[in-house]
C-alpha cells in the first residue's frame, strides 16, 4: 500500500479525513483532484484556509464570525435592536438571513447545553447575551436553538437567566410543524404533533 | 447575506466548492468546521496541500505519482517484470495494491480515450508504454482500464499498437462479473451478460 502512495499523498488524505463527513475514499479523491488540477488551485485553496483562521474573529457584539471588532451586522444601523435571534451556530445566522424576513440583530451562543459533552451554560456565550439584554434596550428575544433536547434545554435555561434578570423581555421560539414540501403521511409523530398544537386560524 | 459573511470566509467556501462532489452546503459546512477547529488543524490541512503540489511529480517509468525520480514499485527488484498491469490513474494502482494478489509493475495512462473531451491516444502514456515493451521483456499486458465505452476503446488502441510493434505480448483485461456481495436479482443486464460469458468451471 505505502509503496503505491507517497508520504505527501498520505499526509494530504490524512488531513481531508480529519474534516467532517469526508472519509478515506473522498479523502483520496479530493487529493488525486487537487494532483491534477492546475497548482493556482491548490495555492488558493492552501492560502484561503490559513487565511480564515488568520483573518477572522468573533464580533464583540453578537459572537458571530466577522473580520473586524463588529460584525457588518452590529455596526448596520437600519437593523433593530430590540429584537435579537439567539443562534447555536454562525451559520444559523445564515439561514435565517436567507429567508429574508428578518431585520433584528443576533446572538451566536456557539453551541447548546449538553451534559454528555461536558458544556453547560458557562461554555457558551449567554452571559453576554444576558449582560446584552441587561444594557440595551431588547424587546424580544427568539430563541432559534435547533429543536431537540438540547435546545429546548438552553432555551429554558436563559428563560431562567432573564427571569432572575426581572427584566421585561418577550420571549418566543421558532414556530415548528410541517417543512414546505413536506408530505404529511411520511412525517414523523413530534413533528404532526407540534404541528397540531400550533396550528394557525385559516 | 454577504453582511453575514466576511470576504475570508466566503473565499474558502468558493475554494471549497470547486472540489469535486463538494457543493455549497458541504463547503460551508467545511469552512465552518475549520473557524472552530484548532489553528494547528488548519494549518495542517494548509500546509499539506501546498507540499503535494511541490514535492510530487510522475515517475519516469510507470508515470504512477511519486516523490522521486522512479517509483517505489519500479525500484522493488522483488516485483515481476515481465507483467505490467496498465490503468488509468494513480488510484488505480492503490485498488489493485490493495487486492494484494499482484505483484507485477504498473503503467498510468492517465485518462482514457475519449473523442468527446478531445482525448486522443496522444494525450496518454501510451507511447511511453509501447517503448517500455519494445525495450523490455514484457510478457504480458493486464488492461485494467474500466469496463466501458471509453476503456474499451482504450485497451482495443493498445492491442493496435502492440500489433503495429509486432513483439509478442499476452494481452489480457481484468475479469468482469458479479462483484462480491452483489445481488443477481438487482444486476444490471450487461453485468449479468459478462458474467454468463465469463462464467468459470466449479
Amino acid at each position: 500500500m505505502s509503496k503505491a502512495m507517497p508520504a505527501s499523498v498520505t499526509a494530504l488524505i490524512d488531513s481531508f479525513a480529519r474534516l467532517p463527513g469526508v472519509g478515506p475514499k473522498t479523502a483520496s479523491r479530493l487529493t488525486y483532484f487537487l494532483l491534477r488540477a492546475p497548482t493556482e488551485v491548490a495555492e488558493t485553496l492552501s492560502h484561503a484556509i490559513l487565511e480564515l483562521k488568520q483573518k477572522t474573529r468573533l464580533c464583540n457584539v453578537c459572537f458571530n464570525i466577522t473580520e473586524e471588532d463588529t460584525c457588518e451586522i452590529c455596526k448596520d444601523a437600519q437593523r433593530d435592536s430590540s429584537i435579537i435571534a439567539v443562534v447555536e451556530e454562525p451559520l444559523d445566522v445564515l439561514a435565517l438571513e436567507r429567508a429574508g424576513n428578518f431585520n433584528g440583530r443576533y446572538h451566536v451562543l456557539h453551541g447548546v447545553i449538553s451534559p454528555r459533552d461536558g458544556i453547560g451554560p458557562e461554555q457558551l456565550k449567554i452571559r453576554e447575551l444576558i449582560k446584552r439584554v441587561h444594557e440595551g434596550a431588547v424587546q424580544e428575544l427568539i430563541i432559534s436553538t435547533n429543536p431537540g433536547m438540547e435546545g429546548d434545554a438552553t432555551a429554558m435555561t436563559i428563560k431562567h437567566e432573564l427571569d432572575k434578570l426581572g427584566k421585561e423581555v418577550k420571549l418566543t421560539r421558532l414556530a415548528r410543524g410541517l417543512p414546505t414540501g413536506a408530505d404529511l403521511e411520511y412525517a414523523d409523530a413530534m413533528t404532526v404533533m407540534k404541528a397540531l398544537q400550533g396550528r394557525q386560524p385559516l
